[in-house]
């Protein structure tokens, strides 16, 4: 990786940006597009604003496929006094630290765990409804990156990476994916019914297990909680086989992504997940090989090329 | 409130529509609008009929913004033998007085729990797949209100009340909110598709918890188990500030509403909860202050104008 | 049933299809109705293709009702290792027979279950992501027929039976059913988009409990996990009364079929489920008496004519 890269995937992870909560990711990306697209071989058109609430879209030439990244990350709700609920499923160990703001100015603060309760421990009350999350502290050696919200800031820079080179496809920065969902359905209906695209990928970052390691490979998953369309996952596979990117397969029973919302969405848009995987997902100190995320980057210019 | 709203309100409270069964709430609605528009600012039209199910839309003026009611409840349907299984999540202890009918008549029976297990206590079977709700036995005190089914039937009348003065806006009357939800996603694709309303508000009941108490004010949720996006939620506080009206703010981990479909739509909706806390929820004696209705009311009517 | 009749119902049991995975079922079911069709009553048109991913509509003259029948069955992936991971929720007993095949070839392995844990026993190594399903073991008796997946091949079954004399309504053949669903939202939309038909019964398996029995006639859902709307349910009691068909009348708490699905869509269709019950639910040993069969067939002649 480029220092250059490092540098954007630093600053990625470290823009404030829960579920519901995006709008500084959103900004950061259009900037970012605007600022770099005249480098790119193709500039793409970019498609925000209000019917499309936090979300943006890059149109690159004549779509026939889709990237699907989403930008938001977990995080913890202040409730009431000095009590904290979890914005999707984070980790909650006592002594992580984590940063947002109120009305009464910026919030550094450690986390608290108390028999499954969770608190914030700071010097003044936090206002009730306040978003935090973790602190970035960004790690990186000659093999490895490590820092929270690699999940799916990573998603979002492979994403950009393949944007420089890309001749025709979507790209798609999708919200809410670690609570609820529920912008992937209208993304759906807009890239359905403007450019009958029916292939997608999910750009997002999955586990370490017993099947699937550190430097093997992007990880191409045939099924998590849901299970993609057979058809389609086959033709990923020979598309990977093909390119002679290093790739893992990855079969699970848990887990999830932007693609169950793509499943369930009133169109017949197939997917597959393709991703890097990572270790202590979910905390303050994910962390992924080098070699699995430049995998990552060469398999998906690969599958848009061909898709 | 006026003894005329006590009225509307304690008959509310006693029509029969659990989830799937609404027909005669609707009917009735439909009957008071048609009664009572003439004396309403703007007359507004009504829409319903079999695209709608058991729905009904009232179209005030040029709408930018919609209040979702639901109208159904919780209740029971009668199993095999003696037996009841829950529809939504009823309390249920033994001596609860439930009301009905099947081919054989009107019900009025008990309702027995035992070790988690449901059943009726009649003089005679009731016929396989009968639905019973809780018997209204309507209280009022200075301060108070208690009724079963103040949950939703406060939401709905509240409706009713800032329908009076609604110059523009919709509101939409829904179903099966207590069980499995189903009319909210087409609703919203009507709402969106004809008028391309972005902006919903969830005229419904929330919970007495340590953080929201009674008799202070209309409850502003930031999240349930759902989280709204922020930037909304956010206009929605600065309105109520605004308003002067009393307010309290929520936070939980927990619980749901209509909001949960609207962000689940195919549609870009942004949603709120706006609703009276109350005490005992789901039970036979569910209890809101009416400082807080009339909250709920008046901050509704700000809101529909300035939003 | 005739000898024929039973031939179909067990090539339909063999056909290897779990979710995600169907288009050999697909296939068999163009060829079959483009074989059988010339003697039907009315031809359909048959709609299929990369807009519909595998599944399959028959549309007869001009559609007022639709049969939903899913063509998927619950079965298992094949994990890391020996392991395997359930699709769907099948039975998993030590010894039961599975069938499959991967680039090494066919594959007939044995189920392996401990403590909750499944792996298969086979002489060589499997493909990761291999699905396997049960190996069909057809049974028939004077009263029953046994064998895996009756669900919901008997679905399958009586909607090509209802076939030959239906002259207008569709026959749907959804997928997926079985793990997560996903393609009844754009059926659904597809349905009502071009024929306005608000009308669906679900034509799929259910249970013997205590008020379902064998031999007693097909069974009317009142409600399961999802409560279909009373107005609907009732309409097809009266017609199911007025047919003279045996038929039993179900309450239930859990259970699912397409018809949540088809409830949660952003169209307003009105669902109600119609089949016959069996024993040994998701085992290999499913097990349905034919009296029930023939009612199943002959309730869903009348219903697409009356409805």
């Amino acid at each position: 990786m480029q220092p250059t890269d490092i540098e954007l995937l630093k600053t990625l992870c470290g823009i404030f940006a829960p579920s519901g909560n995006e709008s500084a990711l959103t900004e950061f990306l259009i900037d970012y597009v605007k600022t770099n697209q005249s480098k790119w071989k193709v500039r793409p058109e970019l498609i925000y604003g209000d019917e499309f609430q936090d979300c943006l879209i890059l149109k690159f030439g004549k779509p026939r496929a889709s990237i699907f990244a989403h930008i938001d990350t977990i995080g913890f709700s202040v409730r009431y006094e000095n009590q904290l609920v979890p914005i999707g499923g984070p980790e909650a160990e006592t002594g992580y630290k984590l940063v947002g703001y109120d009305a009464m100015g910026p919030i550094e603060c450690k986390l608290k765990e108390e028999e499954g309760h969770l608190f914030y421990d700071f010097g003044r009350g936090i206002e009730s409804g306040t978003d935090l999350v973790f602190k970035s502290d960004f790690r990186e050696s000659d093999e490895f990156v490590q820092s929270c919200y690699l999940d799916n800031r990573l998603g979002v820079f492979s994403a950009l990476k393949v944007a420089e080179t890309l001749e025709d496809g979507l790209i798609i920065f999708s919200c809410w994916e670690e609570h609820g969902g529920g912008t992937v359905p209208y993304l759906c209906k807009w890239m359905y019914e403007h450019y009958q695209v029916k292939q997608a990928l999910v750009s997002d970052i999955t586990w370490i297990t017993e099947g699937v390691s550190h430097g093997n490979g992007v990880v191409v998953s045939l099924r998590d909680s849901s299970v993609p369309r057979r058809t389609f996952v086959n033709k990923i596979l020979a598309l990977a086989e093909e390119s002679g990117v290093p790739y893992q397969i990855e079969v699970e029973r848990s887990g999830g992504s932007d693609g169950r919302e793509i499943q369930l969405s009133p169109y017949p848009i197939d997917w597959c997940f393709v991703g890097a995987p990572e270790d202590h997902v979910h905390s303050p100190d994910e962390k992924v090989h080098k070699d699995d995320i430049k995998a990552m980057v060469s398999l998906y210019q690969h599958l848009m090329k061909k898709l």
